[in-house]
C-alpha cells in the first residue's frame, strides 16, 4: 500500500480562523441517525403521509424541513459500516469491499455464514450453500504509517482529516464503526477529528440507560459499553441527550475563537436496544401504540431533541446563519426486530423491508440539507443521492478546491442539486406533498444524473437464520427501474422469494416492490443485470462462494 | 451555592492564536506522574544518590534536569484526589474537604473506616475508635450550573478554563479522579478541557496490557477499565505508550494553528497495578532486582520514555523553545504494595513511609520545572511548593491577570521560585548534589517564604487494616522542622507510633523521620501545633468523630 504523505498543510488553515477575526467558512454539522427508516418521522419523505409517519413526532426535523431541502430519494448502504466508511472515504462500498458491518473484535467477520463468526457457522439453507466472500471484515483504516500492513482493511484518506487541513475544528459525537478494535480506524483521533466523544468500534450501545451506566456495569459489560460517560452514570440522562450535551461543550472552542467546525453528530440512537426514552414514551402508549412502538417513538422523538437543541443552540451563539446541517440515517429502519413492537418487517411500509435488505426498506432514507442563505426553504428534491457523495459534498461546501486522496473517489458533489436544485423547486412552485412534488432537478442544473446507477450489494447473511428478503441480494437502480439479484436463484432447484434470480420493480409506480416485472421486461432485466455486473466487476466486488462447486457466485450479467 | 456566570470572554482569546500568525503565549505541558516516590529516579532530587535511585534509568528526566530546575522539595498530598484537585482549585486539600481520594462510585466514601464503603465497616482498632468524617467525599465539581446541588462536593472555577478563556487550547490525557461517576466534576470537558483522552472518574487503570483492552474485557471489566483505547485492544501497546502516541496527536491541532495550549499529561502510571513493561524490564531483573522491583523500575521507564518522546516531538515540531514543562508527582511511591518487590515501606527510603501517609515519603515528590530561556538550566532549588501553587504558578505563565474565581485560592505562584531562584542559584554556582545544593531562595527574589507552613492532614484510614504510620496523621512543616499529629493517641490507652500524640522532627538533619525531638523540644511542639491547629479551624478541616464521645478529635492545640 503507497501511502502519501500529506506534510504539507494547506495555506488556508493558517487564515481561516484569523481573517480580521471574521470566519467565513461555513461551519458543517452531520446529523446522522441510526437504524432510521424512511418513513419513521413526521417529516413526510414520500409523495403522501403514510401510517407509519402519524405514529412519530419529530417537530425539529419538521422545523429543519421547512428551513431546508427535504431530499425525498436519499439512499445508503444496507447497514451500517458500509455507509460510514463511504461517507468518510467517498468510496463506494462494494468498491472499498467493506459490503457488511464490522465487528467489534477484530479477525472475526460478521457475517452470520460461510466462516468464522463470533458464534461459530451456522448449519443452514446458506451455510450449506454458500462460503462468505472475502471481503474487508476489519473496516477502513486511514492513510497513517501505522496503517501499514494492517490486514483486511481498506486505506482511505479520512474526510475529517481534509476538513481539518482545511482549518476546520473536527468532532466527532457518538457512534464510529468504521473499524474493528486494534486497528487504527476505531479511533476518530486517527480519522482527523480533533475532539473524540464517545466514538468507538462499537456498532450499538450497550445500553441508552444512565441508570445502567450505558452499559458500564460488571454484569452487562461488553465492548458496546458507551465511553466518555462517566459523568451521568447513575443518573437518568438517557444517552441520546447526554450525547448532545457533551456535542455543545465541544462547540464552545471553535465559536469561542471564530473557527470554523465540522460536527459529526452521529447518534447512537435508534440503534437496538430499544428502550423506553421516558421524556417521549407516555404519549406514544396513550397513542395507542403497543409497548415496542411506544418506546421506540419515543427513542425517535429523543433525537429529535437533539436536532432541535443543537439548532437553538446555533442560533443563540449567532452562528446558524453560517452553519450547513445534513440531516441523515446510515441504513433503513430495523425491520427484523421484535422489540420495535408493530408489524414485523412492516416498520418501514410503505418500503419493503428494512435494514440490511436491499429492498428500499434497507436503504432508502431519511435526508434533509440546509445551507442558510443558499438552499430555498421548504423544498423537495427527488434526484437520488448515495451516502459517498457526502465526501465530495462536505469538501464542496467546505471550499477545498483541490485534495489528494488514497482512494479514486466515487461520490459526487451535490452542492449544486442541494442549491441550485431547491431553488428551482422553488421557482416551479411544487406543492410539496403532491405526485407534482416529485420534482427531478436536470443534470444541467445539478451536474447529478437522475438516472446514474445506484448500486448495493449484500453478499452477506445478516443473522443467524438465513432470510432471503435480506441475504445475498444486490441490486442496480436506474430512474424508476430496479434489478434485485438473488443469488441463492443462481443455484440447482433454489427458489427463494420470487423464485428467480432476478426481480424488477418500477419503484416510481411500485414503491412496495410487490409486482416483479422481470418476466414482462427481459430486456431490462438484461439492461440492468449488465450494468450491475459491470459495476460489480469494476470495483471487484465481493462475492460468495458457492460450496458445492468451490466457485464465485456468477455475476448477474453471466446469467 | 453562588455560582457566578463567567460568559464574558477575555478578550485574549481572539487574539491568542491570531496575532498576524506570531504565537506569543508560552505552551504549557504539565507531566504528572501517579504514586511516583521521590528516590524513584535516576534524578537524585536529595543531596546525594540513593541505593534507591541506581534501580532507575531515567534518561529523559535526567534530561530535563538538565534543561530546568530540579525543585528538591516539592510537596503534594498523601493521597492522589487531593493533590489533582489542589492543582485545579488552587485550594489546599483541607480547604476543599478533599482529603482522601474519590470513590469510583458516588456516595460510597473512600475512607476503609468508620463509614459505609464498597467493602462495608471493617472491625479493628480504627473502626473502634473512630468514625470517619465529614469531607467531600464525591470530590470537585466545576462552576457549572449542572454542580449546583450536587452533594458532597466542592466547586471550583477550575484551572483549564481560566486557560482556555485566556486563548489556550486545552487538552487532558490520562488519570484525571477528581470526582466520582454520576458527577459533572468527573469529566474533563467539564473542567474547562477542550479535548479529552482517557480521563474518567477512575483513579487507577484496569490494566496497563493491550493485550488485555487495558481492563475491557467481560471477565476483567470494572470502571476503571481504560477508556478511548479500542484502538490498541490486542496489541502489545503498553497503556503508557498509548497514552503518550494519544498526546500527541491531539497537540496537532494547536500546533498547527498557532495556537498555545496546555496540555495536562497524566499518566496512569505508576499507580497499581504493577505490570511488567516488556520493553523495559529485563534491564532491570538482569541488574538482580526482584520481579516486582524490575516490574515498577520498568514502568518507571516507560513514563520516561514518554517524557522523552514528548520533548522530541516538541523540538522536532519546533515549539520546544516556547514551551513550559512541569513535571510531577502527585503523591509519594507506594510503599504498602507487595507487588512492587523490595523490602516493604522502603520504597522512598531514605524517606519514611509512602502514599497515604504524612512522613516525608508520602509527600515529598520529585518535581522539575522548565522555562526555555529563562530558567536557569541544571539548577537546584531547595525552597518547598505546595501542589495548590500550581493553580496561581500555571495562570501566572499563561499571563492570566485578572481572574475570577468562586473559590479562594490558597497557593502562590512559583514563577519567580523557579525564575529568578534558579537564575540565582546558578549565579551562586552551588554544585548540585552536596549540601551546598541546598539552596534556599530569598523570599525577597521568590517572593515565597521558605518557612511558610506546610500543612497535609490525613484523617483517614487508607486501606482495610489500620496502620497507624499513615492513618489518621496531620502534619504541619515549618523551615527544617516537622510536627506529626498522631490523632489515634489523643484517645486513652491508646500508644501507637511513638507513643505520643505529637512527634517532632527535624527533617534537614533527620531525612528519616527517625528521632522524634517532641519530649526534647516542648515549645517548638506548641508552636507547631498552635500553627496546625488554627489552619485546620480555619479551613474547616474534616476530623473523624471519636466513636466513645460522640466527638470529634481534639485540635492540635487543644491537647
Amino acid at each position: 500500500m503507497n501511502i502519501r504523505s500529506l506534510a504539507l498543510l494547506s495555506p488556508a488553515l493558517l487564515l481561516a480562523g484569523c481573517s480580521g477575526g471574521k470566519q467565513t467558512k461555513p461551519n458543517i454539522v452531520f446529523f446522522l441517525v441510526d437504524d432510521y427508516g424512511w418513513p419513521e418521522s413526521s417529516v413526510p419523505y414520500g409523495d403522501e403521509v403514510y401510517p407509519r409517519n402519524l405514529e412519530f413526532h419529530t417537530p425539529n426535523m419538521e422545523r429543519l424541513a421547512r428551513q431546508g431541502v427535504v431530499m425525498t430519494h436519499a439512499y445508503a448502504c444496507p447497514v451500517s459500516t458500509p455507509t460510514r466508511t463511504s461517507i468518510l472515504s467517498g468510496m463506494n462500498a462494494v468498491h472499498s469491499g467493506i459490503t457488511n458491518w464490522v465487528s467489534m473484535a477484530k479477525d472475526e467477520p460478521a457475517d452470520a455464514v460461510g466462516g468464522l463468526n463470533g458464534n461459530g457457522v451456522f448449519q443452514d439453507l446458506a451455510s450449506d450453500a454458500f462460503i462468505r466472500p472475502d471481503w474487508k471484515i476489519n473496516g477502513m483504516c486511514p492513510d497513517i504509517p501505522e496503517s501499514e500492513g494492517v490486514n483486511d482493511v481498506t486505506i482511505a484518506t479520512p474526510l475529517a482529516r481534509l476538513l481539518k487541513d482545511e482549518g476546520y475544528y473536527t468532532i466527532h459525537v457518538g457512534k464510529a464503526h468504521w473499524a474493528s478494535a486494534g486497528v487504527p480506524g476505531a479511533s476518530p483521533y486517527n480519522m482527523g477529528f480533533t475532539v473524540n466523544v464517545a466514538g468507538t468500534n462499537a456498532g450499538h450501545p450497550r445500553s441508552y440507560l444512565g441508570e445502567e451506566n450505558y452499559g458500564n456495569t460488571k454484569d452487562k459489560w461488553t465492548m458496546a459499553a458507551v465511553q466518555n460517560m462517566t459523568e451521568y452514570y447513575g443518573t437518568e440522562t438517557f444517552l441520546t441527550e447526554a450525547l448532545t450535551r457533551e456535542a455543545l461543550k465541544t462547540l464552545d472552542y471553535p465559536i469561542s475563537h471564530k473557527q470554523p467546525f465540522y460536527l459529526y453528530m452521529a447518534h447512537y440512537a435508534t440503534h437496538t436496544p430499544i428502550q423506553k426514552d421516558p421524556r417521549f414514551y407516555d404519549a406514544y402508549a396513550d397513542m395507542g401504540l403497543d409497548d415496542g412502538q411506544a418506546k421506540f417513538s419515543s427513542m425517535v422523538e429523543g433525537v429529535d431533541k437533539s436536532l432541535g437543541d443543537l439548532l437553538d443552540y446555533l442560533e443563540e451563539k449567532g452562528i446558524a446563519d453560517n452553519t450547513v446541517i445534513i440531516f441523515m440515517a446510515d441504513n433503513g429502519g430495523n425491520a427484523d426486530n421484535p422489540a420495535k413492537g408493530g408489524v414485523p418487517h412492516e416498520c418501514c411500509a410503505p418500503l419493503r423491508e428494512g435494514k440490511g435488505s436491499c429492498y428500499q426498506g434497507g436503504i432508502r432514507v431519511p435526508m434533509i440539507f440546509y445551507w442558510p442563505g443558499k438552499t430555498a426553504p421548504g423544498t423537495r428534491v427527488n434526484t437520488p443521492t448515495l451516502p459517498e457523495d457526502l465526501f465530495p459534498t462536505i469538501l464542496d461546501i467546505a471550499g477545498v478546491k483541490e485534495r489528494e486522496t488514497v482512494q479514486q473517489v466515487d461520490g459526487k458533489s451535490l452542492v449544486d442539486l442541494f442549491v441550485k436544485g431547491s431553488q428551482l423547486a422553488a421557482k416551479e412552485q411544487f406543492s410539496s406533498l403532491s405526485e407534482a412534488g416529485a420534482f427531478v432537478v436536470p443534470e444541467e442544473v445539478s451536474g447529478i444524473s437522475p438516472e446514474r446507477p445506484l448500486v448495493f450489494h449484500y453478499p452477506h447473511q445478516w443473522k443467524v437464520e438465513y432470510r432471503p428478503e435480506v441475504d445475498f441480494l444486490s441490486t442496480v437502480i436506474v430512474g424508476d427501474w430496479k434489478l434485485v439479484y438473488v443469488m441463492m436463484n443462481t443455484l440447482p432447484g433454489m427458489h427463494v422469494q420470487d423464485g428467480v434470480p432476478f426481480e424488477l420493480y418500477n419503484i416510481r409506480e411500485d414503491i412496495g416492490e410487490k409486482h416483479n416485472l422481470a418476466a414482462e421486461y427481459p430486456e431490462k432485466v438484461r439492461e440492468l443485470a449488465s450494468v450491475l455486473g459491470e459495476r460489480l466487476r469494476e470495483w471487484n466486488a465481493p462475492m460468495p462462494t458457492v460450496r458445492s462447486t468451490g466457485k464465485r457466485v456468477a455475476w448477474p450479467d453471466e446469467i
